[in-house]
């Protein structure tokens, strides 16, 4: 029942994130829930292999400048100890019932603002969720058994705060610093 | 005082949208508010330039019929009559303060989120929103007075809804179309 009423509350908020616009509304998008322990266990194994390469070998030096603030490092625990994963892809290309393919237009740009209202649903449900691009992340369409006309476009992890957690004191920029007011 | 209350609204939503994930936290993103009749005028000028060429001569067969059920064609009489306008721009790099340039992660997928974020927002105050790429955009560049650096994402068209406004009956997937639950 504790498992269903999650579920329910994930399931809504992905319906909110189904409601985006998209490039000629063809919703480019798919979202794969992972609340299995052995599955989070394979994707935290794969991501951290990613990461450990990425952090000794192919970041720039400058990449991990801009991430020293943040504290991140290759060891990603709460893969495996979140609740839910939600691993999103975007499709290029969809099919029609009858095998052919349809080439999807936006589907960046498309599954960026459906991710968007996901996350927002979920913050209004009560739940924090990171993101997290393991770079790069093919291992998803592998252990998720995704098709390779999708490509991953980050990883979502779900949950509530645990009671210790502790955030980075991230800055925001002001409202100046990013948005002009054009009056004529 | 109406106008403000307005701004207000608009500016509480951006507010939202700024507090979006972001690689390495650079928040790669610039939103231009257009509420000037002027520049709305330049805007929707340049964009039916645009659109003329793509619907004439840029799209593909394929994207054509794609877009048929939508019933879109190359007027956008809504870009002038909408009380604001809200350009989303991708910031490939930002510069510091002494002028040094920055490479940004992401910035695409970032902007998405921000701009999922912000839709949200808008429709949480009730506000309606139409997401519009006009196909190129460069020119809001020049119009908007916005750098190099920068590369449109799209085009909000944001107002109240008018009271003869007809929605096309637009169909969305069903959840286990693009959702899988993964448990084990």
């Amino acid at each position: 029942m504790l498992w269903q009423q999650r579920t329910y509350v994930i399931a809504k908020a992905l319906e909110a994130a189904g409601t985006a616009p998209s490039g000629a509304n063809l919703q480019p998008w798919h979202f794969a829930v992972v609340s299995g322990p052995q599955t989070k266990k394979r994707i935290r194994e794969a991501a951290e292999i990613e990461e450990r390469e990425f952090y000794e070998h192919r970041a720039s030096a400058e990449w991990l400048v801009a991430l020293e603030p943040l504290g991140t490092d290759s060891n990603k625990p709460f893969l495996e100890t979140a609740p839910y994963l939600i691993a999103v892809f975007l499709q290029k290309f969809g099919t029609l019932e009858d095998g052919r393919k349809v080439k999807h237009y936006y589907p960046t740009e498309s599954t960026g603002l459906a991710t968007g209202i996901l996350i927002t649903a979920l913050h209004h449900a009560g739940l924090a969720t990171l993101t997290h691009t393991p770079s790069p992340m093919k291992f998803l369409n592998e252990i998720l058994d995704r098709p390779k006309s999708e490509r991953p476009f980050l990883l979502l992890v779900v949950g509530y705060p645990a009671s210790d957690a502790e955030v980075p004191d991230v800055k925001r920029k002001a409202l100046e610093d990013y948005v002009s007011f054009i009056d004529s």
